[in-house]
């Protein structure tokens, strides 16, 4: 029998657990679980994400081959100083959490050298949270980083990547720092920014009216604001320093759209932006991503956009942007030449 | 035979005209349809949304009691200019456009006395755009915001009211630059937050990177990125102070962000901030809005966070928060101890 430990039941936990059931090749595997929340290992054995709960982390991982820690960031290094002193020599210790610098550092300080920890992240997640919201499909087509320390046997690394891949996650292999420098761009600074966006109109006198507006797509931009708060907590001041420089080049980013937007003599580069940002936005969207993006960068024209995208209707657009502009030069013009004939 | 004409028959176009068909009480209605791009024209007859397909705004307004202008702003705009001389007297006239204050003084400027014409912006949408993508329930639940100018007969208030109605929306009175300072606020922001996330990230030249890592939340955040950018466009040169407004407030409200993430002492504050957050957040997205929100501020107790939201996991993590404070003042004091002894 090959036990697997889960602590941490929540809605990464259970999904792993219930994937790793159904389709991992871990003979005889059996499932255990710990929460600190009782209700949440309730929730996870209720959907058959695990086999048994324990009440205690230690008890949890006594006979686990595998300890999985899924809980927020802090909440992880909380878990392992519990379990340091009861794990058995080559017993293999993963994680799932946010951010990685802080955890790699807390696994070499707190766990036995003969413990094996390889990092981890898969990088899904969705709205809802806790074990009834999982789901064996969440990590299907995601990438899942591993951050092996350097003396990680490979045996350890190997185990790690077959979870991933058993999950039907795709293994990426980064170091931690990079990690954390990536993930304040694509997961930290979208939920700063829909925690701000929220907060400015949630404050207005006007809220009652604005949230009866507020239509799909400020649902949408605003969706991070409702980011579990021990997650968001644990991996802000995990990575304050990354957070806080993609926080300042945002802020630069809204500046420079706020030049634009006011520069009314600019209004053929406010166009072209905005078709180009469409252009590869959508190119982002239809799955150009990773390597293929460089075959994307080779297609943009530098200046010529009109010659692509939508075609006519970008085109027509153009020419309409530069009549209006021409048009208000000439008003301008024949306003000045009536101010000299006064 | 009553008859109706959507001039741009792109999504909005096509989906009104959809649920007209299907649930409207106008008797006799027919359709017909104008769009400058003959493929969303032809689009829409084929789903069946338009009855008959103009190749001239002018040709398709001649018999029409009642005109439905459904293209971006500034389209909608010469769109008036075009169908103005031919405009049957009592015609009634509505728009669809994202900003209202602007179209109310063209309409105002252009369409003869007899034209009645009333402002309207279902406040409504999605990721796809066109009329492959139109949808009769696309209006179901919504807000239909209807903007009256003061001169407007009772006739034509209630024609566009019935509009809504039929759609499945709510009507919502006001003026127009209320709406374009809330839509600022609720929409354009957003859209402007969306694309600065997304220039920024695909400006890196981690992109390649970046864009694999990139999990749900990213593309929820970033979506309105791939906003048509016509209409971007337009609604950018037609409410450019109100946007400008909302976007300093954001650089303001990212500063104050920036300053908790690197606040070591503040992390409780922090901490408070996001459970908050996500308590208030929890509250719009279960559907306590408009005059409901006056009760969920009366629930919202000022100071004791610990006593409600998750209840246990909430006050068990500001526990652990105080006392790594806590512990970090002893060590603190520890080294001072220390260095006085040396």
């Amino acid at each position: 029998m090959t036990q697997v430990a889960i602590l941490g039941t929540g809605l990464i936990g259970s999904s792993i657990a219930l994937r790793l059931k159904a389709k991992s090749a871990i003979p005889d595997l059996e499932i255990v679980g710990f929460d600190r929340y009782r209700s949440a290992l309730q929730a996870a054995r209720k959907i058959g994400a695990i086999d048994r709960a324990f009440d205690e982390p230690e008890r949890a991982v006594e006979d686990a081959a595998l300890v999985i820690l899924s809980a927020p960031v802090l909440s992880n290094h909380w878990l392992m100083d519990r379990i340091a002193p009861v794990l058995q020599p080559h017993t293999v210790v993963t994680d799932t959490g946010s951010t990685k610098a802080a955890t790699m550092r807390h696994a070499a300080e707190v766990l036995p050298s003969q413990v094996a920890f390889v990092g981890g992240h898969p990088m899904a997640g969705k709205t809802e949270t806790g074990a009834a919201a999982a789901d064996p499909a969440l990590f299907e087509g995601a990438r899942w980083v591993i951050v092996p320390p350097r003396d990680a046997p490979e045996r350890a690394i190997d185990a790690i990547a077959h979870i991933a891949e058993s999950a039907g996650a795709e293994p990426m292999f980064m170091d931690a720092e990079e990690h954390d420098a990536y993930v304040a761009a694509i997961s930290h600074l979208p939920m700063i920014a829909a925690s701000a966006l929220f907060r400015l109109a949630r404050a207005s006198e006007a809220w009652p009216e604005l949230s009866l507006l507020a239509a799909g797509g400020f649902k949408d931009s605003t969706r991070l604001a409702g980011s579990d708060p021990s997650m968001a907590y644990d991996l802000i001041v995990t990575n304050r320093d990354q957070i806080a420089h993609w926080i300042d080049r945002l802020r630069g980013g809204l500046e420079e759209m706020r030049e634009r937007v006011l520069n009314v003599s600019g209004e053929e580069d406010l166009f072209k932006l905005l078709a180009q940002m469409e252009f590869e936005y959508a190119a982002y969207r239809n799955g150009k991503v990773g390597r293929e993006v460089e075959s994307t960068l080779s297609d943009l024209p530098s200046f010529d956009i009109g010659s692509f995208i939508m075609g006519e209707a970008i085109r027509e657009k153009m020419r309409e942007i530069t009549r209006d502009q021409d048009e208000r030069v000439k008003e301008r013009d024949a306003r000045r030449r009536e101010r000299r004939d006064v």
